[in-house]
């Protein structure tokens, strides 16, 4: 049996689990964020987790109209700046709590005055003491080296704090809803991802491509089929793509496009046309029609889900892809060569 | 001849020109951010422009302390976001002046209440008359689909503007000293670049990597090769590419490093020695010995540069290694397949 199997599926547990749990802590740093008239958010992170922060900044410029900056830590551990924060929520997210730089940024983000928090898998981290505040993922130990079940609590955990921030609390019971879609897509999608994977056996390379809130699940997704395959996978905003990347596309060459109806979505279906008119294999996961018609393999949501919601969802199917294709290839998706669980760089 | 070796060789009178023709209207906007006391800037861009604005991100906050957030032009044209921006900057970047999301994130900041302006080689487009302010590139007509010429033009009004927010006109001198190191890599690297480029005549992906303020230079020269070879070319700040591609390295996978001596050198010469031990093609940009030892194509350049100025000198060493790997390959570096000079998108 496979850990990260095992842990694509405990997902929609531990975000019941992180929303019952962590809601006063959410609400704290909410407080505070109102209190002290924060103008500007940071996110620090490095990796996947960097990927859930791209999720947050779309988050908050959307449903909060925070300006969110993502943090580049080496301006503080290479060039030692003096960034004006006293008005800014830094939040560093790290599963392992071990990420150095990011550690760094936040304890040289408070001495600069900012509100500070974390969000980890890891109670007693390194990240848990160098912010004032402190957001746990209830993940779990995660075992796996390509991490899964950190990344969604991630993206639920900055859900949740945006939510409190606003004192919307219907975008807690969207959450809710989102972890039944995601059981959902394990009841009905699994099954067709796993027999489809073996389609892409002998692929060695791949783009991934999506828009808005989703540019975080495309660049998730390569990120895991590039950790546990071992081949090239590009993700891009589909908005990129055409500014440039699009000339390397050439007959059969596999596009994953994630294309959940909502606002991104005509902008989804214009690039899979074009796509499809260059030749492209189209890899479709979406609720909609009209897209899944132009792909050679669909893979059909049965619920919709708005922009807010549905990166948490579609991550779920790049995680399983990547997992069958490692699978199918004969590949220890757990154990990726020349990986470690925690990699700490300064 | 091509023109996007002729654009190329315009680069250090680009650079002289706009520092003579731009810096009272480069004062006029430090005036007003001064005034206005901004403390937030944010850099709207797409494709190369993106990439300038990646620069103008480490260099205002390591040099200006003033946190710089990297447009999502989505959150405004898909999403309809409230964003508070009364104290912000706001600068969007496009050399045609054309690019409509760019146009539509400077027209809606405005409306918030952000100073504004543009960065654009056109100076009757879209986007002047979008922004209050203009700065304009000087590049004269840029003929070629891949943009060079404009790109460090777009460096060089971002490093004018930093220098003149905090009125330092060291930093002008040395924007000159550069434009002067540029001209020094025509006559003495670009022989050697032109025949090493054609040991790559077959190679079908590469990765690209940098650090810190150069991190710029790797996204770009990825660009570059991207557009003008089509091949798959994937660039990674070398921290992040630690935290998990680096599992797809390969015996003999060509890894372009751009090491400059300066800040974050001691880093890049840890990843080449990783790379080297993992039998990786190392093809290094630097003025180091010990790190040019570690590689296969060693691009030694002559002088050294702080990393505030070093991304506009070392990435002409990726234009031309992109030119002459197009010309290698029998490709129209000037015309790439699929692209267009102009590329809007909403």
């Amino acid at each position: 049996m496979s850990y990260m199997l095992d842990e694509i599926h405990e997902q929609p547990d531990v975000i019941r689990r992180l929303v019952r749990e962590e809601r006063e802590r959410v609400e704290d740093i909410a407080r505070k964020v109102r209190e002290r008239n924060v103008s500007l958010g940071v996110l620090a992170a490095r990796g996947t987790s960097d990927n859930a922060a791209t999720y947050g900044k779309y988050l908050f410029e959307m449903v909060n109209g925070l300006p969110i900056a993502l943090a580049a830590p080496s301006v503080f551990t290479l060039y030692h700046a003096k960034l004006r924060l006293d008005a800014a929520l830094v939040i560093g997210i790290s599963q392992s709590g071990q990420a150095a730089d990011v550690i760094e940024y936040l304890e040289r983000s408070r001495e600069l005055g900012a509100i500070t928090a974390c969000i980890t898998n890891e109670p007693q981290s390194g990240i848990t003491r160098a912010a004032e505040s402190c957001l746990l993922c209830h993940a779990w130990p995660e075992k796996s080296v390509a991490a899964t079940k950190s990344y969604t609590a991630s993206l639920a955990l900055l859900c949740l704090l945006s939510a409190a921030c606003l004192e919307r609390s219907d975008l807690v019971d969207g959450l809710l809803r989102t972890a039944d879609c995601i059981q959902r897509i394990f009841d009905c999608c699994e099954p067709e991802i796993a027999e489809r994977a073996e389609r892409y056996r002998y692929m060695d390379e791949c783009i991934v491509l999506a828009r808005g809130t989703n540019r975080a699940t495309a660049f998730e997704t390569a990120l895991k089929i590039a950790e546990t395959s071992y081949m090239s996978a590009d993700p891009y905003s589909s908005v990129d793509f055409l500014h440039g990347p699009i000339a390397v596309v050439e007959e059969g060459l596999p596009c994953i496009l994630f294309a959940p109806s909502g606002q991104s979505y005509r902008s989804m279906f214009e690039i899979a046309e074009r796509l499809h008119s260059r030749g492209a294999e189209l890899i479709v996961v979406s609720d909609t029609e009209e897209i899944l018609e132009l792909a050679t393999t669909k893979f059909r949501l049965p619920f919709s889900l708005d922009d807010i919601f549905s990166p948490i969802a579609y991550i779920t199917v790049g995680q399983l892809f990547s997992y069958y294709l490692a699978a199918t290839k004969g590949l220890d998706p757990d154990n990726p060569r020349g990986l470690t669980k925690v990699t700490i760089t300064r």
